[in-house]
């Protein structure tokens, strides 16, 4: 259940508007006076209805909580817009009443508005999108050799650079927003009528169907009504998306713990405090983005079981959409602009990274060492030695190097190249390349 | 997301009432009430200041929509309300300002408050659910012997009564209470301080905790922070008492449909009608029940996946429970008050239920024929008969009866006890026992 | 948690085929095979070998049994299976055996293996889903006239036709495909080492990934550790193509009800029997595909949720998927071929069709009625009229057109037009071009 | 899809025994046992009948893959299964043939059967959790004083102890235990016959399904065959109870991170190494457990989905649950497993949780400063004297300590209490009594 003291963290006032309550009753306003100038265009009702019914298709002329009330008798709220926005045409022009929402069902005027809400949060987060990408090629050219520990299984394991982490998530951020955008150009309006045959509108119907998606700025589709695939799927694009983002958001909070201290999100004014603690520096909108990724699997789990409809409208299915695919755009706002402040704002340590390096003496360099090994003695006594040399080095402290510089067979094998071994520069020697291709050759 | 246009269908009245934000921000301020009541009392703070904090605790003076704005800065709710507390406690009561929130952190109040609503929208299920629990007894036994088709795999099976149907599904929805009150049994009010060890009370910490659950009327539990089963098995049970409505109002609204004419949710005024079709009487209730269901499962599973929460404090697993344990309450208030007036209401046709009976010619009575067949040729033997006169009956007409009739094995296996084995009657003896059993003796 | 007494009705032979463990480790086995020739090609390891490591790629010589039990000690099963092929190929060439796994991490092997799998996956999928396609157009076709009833709500609404239905699944499932196809490309063999640098390659790194995605027939992609959104993304569109079929499996299983009797699944020997019941001609491949879309949210869920990944290797999030990919694809298998098998074998009662349309006598043309008057009333009088005459025809029989022409307004606003209102054909008169949209001009 | 692979590391071997075929084909036959005991017993069937039918009911004589095959035709394992026993007691003696499952249907079977497994399996959960409580009960009481860092967020805030910690772990798995053990003793046996009125049983059905169930060992319950809330919230239960390890099997997995170095997982022979870093020292174990909780909330969701069942019995609901309530009790088996190994054999680097303690420089004491400034100040003032003092000792070094010592207005209110606002005993005062509440006083 949305709140007013909650929504804001966890979405953005643009994406609320999109998907408030004033601009649902627009959406679907906007549908019924397309469909009447569509209607008109191919002759099927008076082109002198049109202006009356456009007219009237205006949401400050409607009362959100009135239609509300009226929802729960009725089951939906296209029902009460209906007669309300039929009543208001009548009443400046009774004869053009008559062709409101003519041939039409609830349903085409609850998806379609739907539809158009989603083209508008669409935009939105494309617009963060586009903020993150620019901010994310920034921190992977920029910090291509800020060497950091690469960590696996929340233990240090070998050098990475924090460049390359950032065109990681610049690479999977894109990926997730090709499925988006394919999810997005595969939108269309609905118009089919009460079983999705258009019946109502004779042989006419496909015209009127295609000059109601052209106005509406689409292409046409045919009726899916109870075939929500595009429903699922693009709600299935949001949630990877926050997930995807996610990820990056865990890094960033991982690397901000206090024994890490490599990295924070960007300092906002009366922000990260703790109403116990005054000296916190709390990651604040990198939490609200792993909430949204605590939710965002069940919302789309919700849309994938809502593809089971019966017959030409189902019976509790569709209804499951209507407040879970806004609440995905909700968090996916918000995700999206959170993480395009984060990044773009990013404070980050460079000299502690090198530092953190050392907490293992040397460790991070033991496949290197171990893979040195492998000609002289084989994978698996290379290993072992390692191993062996690196559980004294912990145990006893000194580092690997030095355990291994006084072992006799290690000092034969690895004669003259301890330096090269123990030089974090050579386990990144591939990473140029990797971030040139995930950021793109002439980013 | 939640909306005005479409919570009313979902839910109540009452339970958005009871999870609004006027209602959130009093649960949260009634939190601090307690907590200076508490602590005055084991005199850590002076007794001079609690009325003066009290007193400021009132919803009406704080603005839900400014707290939400601050929210979206510091990350939680309870920390500008603090402040503004704070603030209009010290225009009156400087030095009672100093003893606001003492020693508390946010998530104390944050989930008190939420537990607080919680015991509130259980008590309006509560309600609802003695009105199922009347009716459905009351349906029980009415309709113990009225006759109707028992189906499995949407096929015609063998008869059962209506009140078998109505008494199972009350027995199910005692269980799912049962899981529901002990959920609600095991709530507790939350107070622990930043990291759950009540630090800033000193030694007064558990004396302060008893006395705060006392004052709000519970049995206190120590902390609670990052230890979420309370909440996700609350929420579980929520959700399976939905389901367990659901599997009701799903039977209903295939019995609703068009070809089997044998209950309808009761008529409301304006309700069922069809913007395009005006001979339909649709199930409204019974499908804004069903849209509930499809979406408890995956509200559910994001508080079990919230389960999984960081040291003291988590950075997304609490956050995430913040807007959905109240969805599921309002789902759930919707679901047990749409299904406490279908069972109220209930319009039964117990004509047509008998009429329906005999779509199949006899066949119903096809495992009767078999196990009386049974004793004379063994259990293949008699199942491959009465499957072959099955398929005969359907393909020629004129009913398993007539068929067997004809056919001298069986004939001769049952020859006198055809009126037996036809008669509905003997496949309802155990009913009564098994009514009994589920609504109890006494009922 | 497969069986091998379950596995089958869920899944396909040849699915579990591909997902079992002695192709997960043939898969794996590729993986280092097609390893040590990409990294001899660029001259990393010594030509001399890759003949005797390739050798030794074979799932045959391994045991599945003892590689699990190896594997809930080390945590994964690269690690012992590569163990176990490095001592194998020690046996006959121990200067292979120093290059067996070079510079790579379990997770490539691990990873690479069920990309392996998931296109041999995908392969089966597709050859069903070019059967599923030729079924449906063809049913599209031919009963592009074959009248039934429309039902929105389980109630009877319009008049539809069969062949409407069967295209517009067909429409659903081709936007599913294409989804599953975008997944499908953007998959790609995992090559990194320890941390998604290639470290242990040093410059040729990059070489050596194109070389191996090469080998394996794939474009090369960056190291994709930790980040999981094609693995979230594929999980998503099987999951959203199970739910497409499945809302053509429930469609069917309505039609199939004792009540309706207007299709069957194809009868199979020895299928849709009951243990106690020997008439009954249950649904099989049906309620399995329905099983399926249960399972399908929940199994795409937890992908989503192990988007959520720490750093250069998940503690959890990658381990999750291991079995969940896999269930995915054996569900999606059994769901894709249980259909091909429906629809090829799809059996229909038009007839039946026909004669259900009767069953609300003529109330399936109220919306017809209710239009052709709201010229002559507006549309709020017209369906007020019509629900009114609906009522009576429900209430008293005699139909809708009877009670409509003893009305005088009705009669004077419809005069000579009854027939045409009640004739099913204009109600389908867009039927034939919205088919044709949807099953392609030329199909 | 289970793997021979993968299985041991996500369970347990006696766990999978329990839900594998064998046990699953015993289960059905131990109730078509004490089916026809119980038949006998009330003079439905013969008594000599009885010897013949248990004696074939062993799961060694029948073959799961045969079975696994039929099952795919038949739709269900029990339709196969009974045909199969029926011929081998017709071998033996024919007349006991007729009265194998006489008056079931395959779902009493399957069910019961399940239930029987679901017993054995909540047995050895329950032994784990006997092994997890006393360990954590022992960890608890040792480490009441052993002070670390409490963190939020991720972030250090306060001290605590590890006591403290693990009897919160403690009280959480206690809490999941009883509404696991609630579910557990509300199992009960199947038997309601085709369409659960127990209609070929006649009147005596009552009395059979008594016997039957006492027979089992357990209480009778009315058939329940497509109301599930039973297996809805025992899923809900088990992954609660995985979700509750989780929290603390992440808790550990970040006090073993490099950075924290507090906590390490028992080391197991051959385990925690990384095929590509000899040095590595991974958690296994608890990285099980967090992979085991990503997949929980997924597979409850799907047993939640499955509470919609139609009629008497479902068109997939019922069958989703076969391979998925199994699935949940592998995965609990080797979490509870898992961390009872991990509990009892923890290793525990105190001297390293008071150093890390220091990392902050006094900052831990922030609160207590405040706290302390509080009465002198007011809440807000103290707040940002504390967090001003804090960001310079972050910035320059040397310690909050040291800053407000050299605060005039913090020395003039906190004169001569400095050591002990910067001792971390106080802030433990209340820790005792919290555990000693979590882990009983006697414990």
């Amino acid at each position: 259940m949305t709140s007013l003291l909650t929504q804001q963290l966890f979405s953005t006032p643009a994406m609320t508007e999109v998907f408030g309550d004033q601009a649902r009753i627009q959406a679907m306003l906007d549908a019924e006076a397309a469909l009447a100038r569509a209607q008109a265009s191919v002759g099927l009702i008076p082109e002198a209805a049109v202006a009356s019914i456009a007219g009237a298709c205006d949401a400050a002329l409607y009362d959100p909580e009135a239609l509300g009330k009226a929802t729960a008798i009725t089951g939906n709220p296209a029902i009460p817009l209906v007669a309300a926005l039929t009543k208001r045409v009548a009443e400046h022009n009774p004869d053009a009443a008559l062709w409101v929402h003519y041939g039409a069902t609830s349903q085409d005027i609850i998806d379609t508005g739907m539809v158009l809400q989603a083209r508008a949060g669409l935009g939105l987060i494309s617009a963060e999108l586009d903020r993150i990408e620019a901010a994310l090629a920034a921190l992977a050219r920029d910090h291509a050799g800020t060497v950091m520990a690469g960590r696996t299984l929340l233990q240090h394991a070998v050098p990475i650079s924090f460049g390359l982490k950032a065109a990681s998530w610049l690479d999977s951020v894109r990926r997730a927003r090709r499925a988006l955008t394919a999810a997005s150009d595969d939108l269309a309006p609905q118009l089919g009528g009460a079983v999705g045959s258009l019946a109502a509108m004779g042989a006419e119907g496909p015209r009127v169907l295609d000059a109601f998606a052209h106005d509406l700025g689409f292409a046409a589709a045919p009726p899916w009504h109870a075939r929500r695939e595009r429903i699922a799927l693009l709600g299935a694009a949001l949630a990877v998306l926050i997930g995807t983002l996610s990820k990056a958001a865990l890094d960033l909070t991982l690397m901000m713990q206090t024994e890490a201290g490599e990295a924070f999100e960007p300092l906002v004014a009366g922000r990260g405090g703790s109403s116990a603690m005054p000296h916190k520096r709390n990651p604040v909108a990198l939490v609200a983005v792993q909430a949204a990724e605590r939710r965002a699997p069940g919302l789309s789990a919700t849309l994938m079981s809502a593809l089971q409809q019966a017959h030409e409208r189902d019976v509790g299915g569709w209804h499951a959409e209507w407040e879970v695919l806004p609440e995905l755009f909700a968090l996916c706002g918000g995700a999206t602009a959170g993480m395009a402040a984060v990044f773009e704002g990013l404070e980050l340590d460079p000299a502690r990274m090198r530092r953190n390096l050392d907490l293992t003496h040397g460790l991070l360099f033991a496949e290197r060492a171990a893979l040195a090994l492998t000609p002289h003695m084989g994978r698996a006594e290379a290993h072992a030695l390692v191993k062996r040399a690196s559980e004294q080095a912990a145990r006893e402290g000194g580092g690997l190097r030095g355990v291994l510089g006084a072992d006799p067979t290690a000092c034969a094998a690895l004669a003259g190249r301890f330096d090269e071994i123990f030089d974090p520069a050579p386990t990144l020697a591939a990473v140029p390349e990797l971030i040139r291709r995930m950021i793109g050759r002439d980013a």
